[in-house]
């Protein structure tokens, strides 16, 4: 949640005059995105998105981040269609930065969900899933269980528990998660990440899924699983909210009905999922000094959903 | 430069019904203001500015500043006019926390601002001066060179010595500038930190003029003196550029001319201006870690440029 780096008026506007999108008439960077920059960008003929790739994001990858935008957008997906340059180039660099001009889109991300909003986005991601199986380009899941449990490893047992006592005990679970892992289900491109903030609203419409910066091929139960992990609880994992959850998942099945193999996944892909954060939010914790101006997320948010999980996950997806 | 709070988006929706401008239709927290969380706001009949006092401001202030917003709006200059909620309200409360809604502007701060842009931004200054004699609300200039000295004593040579071995002597010519200061120069209510990133353009023209938070009584000319120490310097201090500040001096006195006392006052006044910022720079620095996230910017910068006019003061305000 930053700008790292500062663009003059006077960059932006040279930036600007690279695309066919008229005279630069506003720019305020926005506070979203952990890894980039971003712009609120507004030209005599329209507003848009302007972002900076700033670290973690691997230039080689935006063919496949921005081309998925547009291949999704094209095909009425609530997303952003990259916007072009003159040459018809996805992005720029500036000083050997990647930057991109994005569409923007309207809506507010909810932060209390109502059912008939989760429905909705259980009904978008299940569109995305669909169209996305047509892309041609392909990306693999760094953050595949077996990659997440290799971090918590890495963190080792000592560390995590001078984050919490209790943590520990993920890697022995991780373990179990990984060998039970199916690597047989129907796949797609997924977002892999659609938590509410990632997603734009207006009233029950979903306006705009964005932050695609984690998209990969995989299996598209898992990214149902990551999304229920995501909308399902309050932010501790301590309440589970079976109104969403079944809204969430009819919202899916109303588009994409789930195959029997996929169904009788979702507990344990939805440790996986999981798993997942741990993983990361262990690792973030230990590289951030608790005195930073950043809020660290506590790994245990994801071990109470975790153990919700395993205890209820086969009456949850029944 | 950041967001201190989170606000979700049907608290945003709530608040937002409180004022009568439509539906909202999109929220995002902008990284402007040092002392605030700000979105910008859009509803389905315009854009706004949202802004919540985290700190350092008073609500006992906000009717001057937000009132002094309203006020110069209505005399034609650029700044933003505060919208008032359905019971005619400036500021509501959120949790404790005093928010205001305030009119959107475009433009764009430049960045390496041209004569002509310094000249406006001079005509600028000079409206807001004469508009503003009117104004009937007070507020004391917390950050007068005797105010400022008082913060650079509380520092101590020897913490100041920490920061530059060169920074020291600000103590000894700081009480000579407050010793010499004249009480007695035309006043108004003043901007007091006009810099590029406060003024916002559309090519040569300013369509904004941003951040009144240190907005007070005042010597017009201590104002004027503020706003060149802040436009014709590069960052560090090292190069003064005379062009800029003509056309500045310029585009003020075209409005308003200069008394003859105000004209001798200048190298002191200016000298002042670079005592506020050098004390408050040094303060700032020794209260915020090294290796805090936040850039600390460095008080001889201001050093650099105090020299400049003591040595430069009376050619160049001739």
């Amino acid at each position: 949640m930053a700008v790292y780096t500062h663009l003059g008026a006077e960059e932006l506007a040279r930036l600007i005059a690279e695309y066919d999108v008229g005279q630069l008439v506003s720019a305020k960077g926005i506070a979203e995105g952990v890894s980039n920059s971003n712009w609120l960008v507004e030209t005599t003929q329209g507003r848009f998105i302007l972002t900076m790739y700033e670290r973690r994001i691997d230039t080689g990858d935006l063919p496949f981040f921005l081309g998925l935008l547009d291949h999704l957008a094209e095909r009425d997906c609530p997303v952003p269609a990259t916007i072009h340059d003159r040459s018809g180039g996805l992005y720029r660099l500036i000083d050997g930065k990647a930057v991109a001009l994005i569409e923007f889109l309207p809506g507010v991300s909810p932060n209390a969900p109502t059912p008939a909003q989760a429905r909705a986005v259980g009904a978008a991601l299940a569109e995305v899933h669909l169209a996305a199986r047509e892309f041609p380009l392909d990306r693999t899941d760094d953050l595949a269980p077996r990659n997440t449990l290799a971090i918590l490893e890495r963190c080792g047992s000592s560390a995590l528990a001078s984050i919490d006592a209790d943590l520990p005990r993920a890697l022995e679970k991780g373990r179990e998660v990984v060998a039970a892992w199916p690597d047989d289900l129907p796949s797609s491109v997924i977002h892999s990440d659609l938590f509410p903030d990632n997603v734009l609203m207006l009233g029950e419409q979903v306006t705009g899924m964005i932050d695609f910066y984690f998209a990969c091929n995989g299996s598209m139960a898992y990214d149902l699983a990551v999304t229920h992990a995501a909308w399902c609880f309050d932010k501790r994992g301590e309440r589970f909210d079976a109104a969403i959850g079944e809204a969430l998942m009819d919202g899916y099945c109303d588009v994409r009905p789930l195959g029997d193999a996929e169904r009788a996944a979702l507990p344990l892909l939805a440790q996986g999922a999981c798993l997942r954060f741990v993983a990361s939010r262990a690792e973030d914790w230990l590289d951030t000094p608790a005195d930073a101006l950043v809020t660290r997320k506590d790994p245990m948010d994801f071990v109470r959903r975790w153990d919700f999980y395993v205890e209820n996950g086969a009456r949850v997806f029944a």
